[in-house]
């Protein structure tokens, strides 16, 4: 289904030159119709590339999570656009129109709870209307679709250099999911805020939660971070509390798939690590971009995504639990902001705690 | 290196009588120089029994937690006192001692924080030091082995139906890791006071948490409850939180390890379970025999396991993370008594925060 391009490390990807000149290294790209992406669900044993040529492709790379991370997610989403409009077959603008709207749907249907996803496609589409003929809607998605992508590259720079005033040197610093290169386009947020720290000098000490049930933590954060060299200490996302209690932990970083004025959203765990942080008196940082931003939801409007029973059931053929066991399997969960010590995002830092100028994000 | 035994499910095994005349399946047993046990490793994809006919193949048995839970160490640390009994080709009673001194301490050895074991080692030590001869001695070693086993299942007999007047109709119960049949000669502890709040007909539900990294929630814990058709979800222990969040838990009951004046020592996670109930005034309950009270030790006393990195690296033949990944991986963590709503015995329910009746558990 896929066709695959071996690789050996994020490394080994293509240098691309974004608008302001950085030359970074892309986990997602656009090449003559074709959106080349790392296959996530294949780390740490195999780092390869998959090239998606169709909507319906890239569709079943999101749902199976071979893309992931909300900041990847919205230049997935805005690809995703310039895909249906490089492949659609219509012959009348509105008819071209049609096929976008249906298809940009059926992108925004496969994560409901990642905001950043319907932002990217969003973006591309409202762009997309000021169109004239077909050729100019072609050539408009993929310009704003590569501007989305260049974008967070320095969305993401600006973002961790803002974030690294908040760590000291020697900070052990814990983390959950994968927040890092591979969730975003490039740089990472919570783990681009680590990596800035330590590019000044700053000697941070990582512990990486595995991240059940798909292991985000052990299959991603911790190879991206020993990529970097960086010092990384694995444990299972249970035992975040014991390391809280015996002052092993000096702060909590974490990246986030949508904030509302009353909470963060970000995958299943963050909530308990928030109240493990507020009980032993550690910071809990959230470092996302503006466009996590939901101006308008409140927690209470928020679906919250459920997966594959399946995913908690077994790992490839290893029954972990009876075939037809009932399970609960939540993608997400939701952080009061009265948890959050602090967001950091590319305009800089913010506390939810002081009202103005949190509410001022949401106006 | 273990013969197996195939059999279909815990229903399959013989019934034994105890001493008081109550018949019940016994998930650890004694046979003619023969220790037979479900290999809890198997589960939930084969229900087999292994046989231990030796003090080495006991020790493998305890380290790879084919045999593991509390009480169900305590009686094999008896019946290994009684397999080193039996299997010593010592020709004299000095002898004999020594050899029995040597096994008992490799026993004692496997599991350092597991209290249970030490005291069954000891108990069988302490009475066979009254024989006169080698054979009274391997007589008086299978009687107290056998007398801790049959204790074991009358003791979490009234355990159960003490803790059970605190559940209600209704009530959604979260568990953490396995406190039930297989962690114990029969009954259980957690799961056996839910079992008994279910036969005297009250509706109860358990939340399962799967209890990384080794999944004695998912493998055991459903397994075991859905035998008995008592309804049990699965859930990853990072979603605990979310459920308490939306006032989905009434409350929670785990077993323990080992309990010092000053904590509970119990499966990683637990302490983190025990600040998410404190944090949403849900009340938090342990279940577990006298003989898991440490008379003397508090927490910083105790040494907590620290198993195989690669637990956590890899399932079968699954990489979950790099190979050469750093891993901190604890098998139990300390929950303060603070947190601990009351703690179940066969003598009674106490409240740690009442301190008499508390301090007097360890006079």
């Amino acid at each position: 289904m896929h066709s695959y391009i071996d690789i050996r490390s994020l490394n080994e990807l293509p240098k691309i030159e974004a608008i302001s000149g950085i030359q970074t290294m892309r986990t997602i790209r656009w090449d003559s119709g074709t959106i080349t992406t790392i296959d996530q669900t294949l780390l740490p044993v195999e780092c390869r590339a998959i090239e998606c040529k169709t909507v319906h492709t890239l569709c079943e790379a999101i749902v199976s999570l071979r893309i992931r991370g909300a900041p990847a997610l919205g230049a997935a989403g805005g690809y995703g656009v310039a895909l249906a409009a490089h492949t659609s077959a219509a012959s009348t603008l509105r008819e071209f129109m049609r096929d976008l709207e249906i298809e940009s749907d059926r992108i925004r249907r496969t994560r409901p709870t990642a905001i950043n996803l319907t932002w990217g496609v969003d973006r591309v589409m409202d762009a997309v209307r000021r169109a004239g003929s077909i050729d100019e809607a072609r050539r408009i998605a993929l310009f704003e679709a590569t501007a989305i992508a260049d974008e967070d590259v320095e969305r993401n720079t600006r973002l961790s250099k803002h974030g690294r005033a908040l760590f000291e040197d020697g900070d052990t610093v814990l983390t959950h999911c994968n927040a890092g290169r591979l969730a975003c386009v490039d740089v990472g947020t919570a783990l681009g805020v680590i990596r800035a720290a330590v590019d000044e000098g700053k000697e941070i000490s990582v512990i990486s939660c595995e991240t059940r049930p798909l292991n985000q933590g052990s299959r991603l954060t911790v190879w991206e971070l020993m990529q970097d060299k960086i010092p990384v200490t694995l444990i299972p996302d249970s035992a975040a509390g014991l390391m809280m209690r015996k002052g092993l932990i000096d702060k909590v970083i974490v990246g986030a798939d949508r904030i509302t004025r009353d909470a963060v959203f970000n995958k299943i765990g963050t909530y308990t690590h928030s109240v493990l942080a507020k009980e032993h008196k550690i910071p809990f940082y959230v470092a996302a971009p503006i466009s996590t931003f939901d101006p308008t939801g409140l927690e209470r409007d928020i679906t919250i995504e459920e997966r594959d029973p399946d995913e908690l059931r077994r790992i490839h053929d290893v029954m972990l639990a009876p075939a037809d066991a009932a399970v609960y399997n939540p993608a997400f969960d939701a952080t009061p902001v009265e948890n959050v010590t602090a967001v950091i995002t590319e305009d800089g830092v913010v506390y939810p705690n002081e009202s103005e100028s949190w509410n001022d994000l949401f106006s």
